[in-house]
């Protein structure tokens, strides 16, 4: 028996928002934050109520100089109580390195496009795949109380920016083979914001009824602006978790609005006003943009709802029902 | 009978997308855009598919100046073959004023909300019924080949920012009454980006129940990022039209990420990646961008896609299908 993810032993919730933006954000941007900020913007972002949060990537420091500090992220965020720290892992060098630090959930990814697993890790698919299952092993030999949680992001899932579109069956395949190979979840990524919600929600609702429980998270990005749509229609097919970074940040610095992932505040706020729990207090999550915008600044913040402000009357989805 | 809107004269489309730009754009910011822009504007946007433009609003050149040209730039607009030209009347006599400078489609408003209509209209929710059936009945003793659409735009149908949430039953009931009243569409508006998908969905489907075909478009602003979640909501509950504007222009001067309408040129993507075919050619809606740029120097257009580009092999919906 695998683990089940460290964020699903916390109170009731009916959507976990994985915040990657100490991942996702900070590896597509070419600055370095230091040490000391990250360590406070993930304490803030804990103490909103994220439950999951993608601390740090553990890549050759020479590829991704801005992921250097992974391991004592790691460390000092499994400080903080309640927190489930996730960790990418590119290949099992990185694995084991994660699970050194303390990781209890790995992310692995494959990219779906077999071009863009060669431009981005140097792998075909095929190999990618191959690598995942050998992580799993890996972990699978460990003691059973010391395993991490292994979740793959499947990149490219819904398209891809060297080859154009991505063959559903092609996904869908892939999903099962990961998940036979031991992958506890299997997350459909947008990595190039190229996914709609009609597409989002077949392939999602055909990924479940392969995976059934091992469906992870949706995985958007909001480069035409189009991320909560598809975060909705995700939802709609069944998923329970969506990443997500505070103030968008990430996405790629030649195109202004080319934003990276979807924004947690606005993200969050969605989910409240569905009626949907996700344990996050909009006010702290906000309140988290300034230590971001302190130690990187000029980097762009995106989002609305730290702009408008929430609307009158707005109460939590937990409160609407009790 | 009254007369069919004139945009479903035109080829076949799954969606119709009303630009609003000109008028709920250009009303919501404090510079006046020259007459003469405004007339290339609404070319450009003519030009690259769009049906339907709300060129301008009837109200006192007082209240406000940006607007005080709407007759000649509904005159020039009606020159452009195929358009269909709305026009914004708070009251009977910018109803006539319309009608005389020649819009064969008038967009009357009514607030959900007893406190917004008062602020915006001073009229209670009651009164503006009251007008829009008197509108109505005005329009229905003209000559019956020269009778314009009468559409009421049912504004913070999701919520109100001076009184908080607004009853569905309510809204409900309003645009019962606006329907038996003689009114031919009833357009719900989130005129404070208050909705969320959860919400448009149950409550247009409710209208929808009620008022059949005389359901007209869903107007979503984009005040806290969901507005294209709601638009896609919209739609599965049967909406066939929805409002948006070029660049997302408008929002309010006080809050720079809140943004106005939902952004045209984003919108018409999501559609067209969903299959749903618009008429509209983005690449033209994207060029027109520079119009505005160019005649209101430093005012923020927002959207995505302008800097994203399309996707690598991306197909319009009537090419998918052919």
């Amino acid at each position: 028996m695998n683990p089940t993810p460290p964020a699903s032993r916390t109170p009731p919730f009916d959507v976990l928002v994985r915040e990657v933006g100490p991942r996702d954000g900070l590896q597509s941007i070419a600055r370095t934050m230091p040490t000391e900020a990250k360590h406070r913007w993930i304490t803030a972002l804990a103490a909103s109520g994220l439950r999951t949060i993608e601390a740090g990537s553990f890549v050759s420091p020479k590829l991704l100089p801005q992921m250097a500090d992974a391991a004592a992220i790691v460390r000092q965020a499994l400080t903080i109580p309640g927190l489930a720290v996730a960790a990418l892992a590119p290949n099992l060098r990185g694995a084991r390195d994660a699970f050194a630090a303390g990781a209890p959930e790995l992310v692995l990814t494959v990219s779906a496009s077999n071009e863009h697993s060669l431009a981005n890790v140097r792998m075909t698919t095929e190999q990618a795949v191959a690598e995942a299952k050998k992580i799993c092993e890996w972990r699978g030999a460990l003691p059973a109380d010391q395993r991490p949680f292994v979740g793959v992001a499947l990149s490219t899932s819904f398209g891809c920016s060297l080859s154009g579109p991505v063959s559903e069956d092609r996904v869908v395949a892939l999903a099962v083979q990961l998940a036979a190979g031991g992958a506890d979840a299997v997350h459909l990524a947008d990595t190039v914001g190229y996914a709609n919600p009609v597409q989002v929600k077949r392939l999602t609702a055909r990924v479940k009824r392969e995976l059934g429980g091992k469906l992870g998270a949706g995985h958007f990005h909001n480069t035409r602006g189009q991320g909560l749509a598809n975060a909705v229609a995700a939802l709609e097919a069944g998923v329970t978790a969506l990443d997500s970074s505070l103030g968008g940040l990430g996405g790629c610095p030649y195109a202004p609005g080319a934003t990276g992932n979807i924004v947690t505040e606005d993200l969050v706020f969605l989910l409240e006003s569905m009626g949907l729990r996700t344990g996050i207090d909009l006010e702290k999550l906000i309140a988290a943009r300034a230590i971001v915008a302190a130690a990187l600044p000029g980097e762009p913040l995106y989002g609305h709802l730290a702009d408008a402000g929430l609307p009158k009357g707005f109460v939590y989805a937990a409160t609407a029902r009790s």
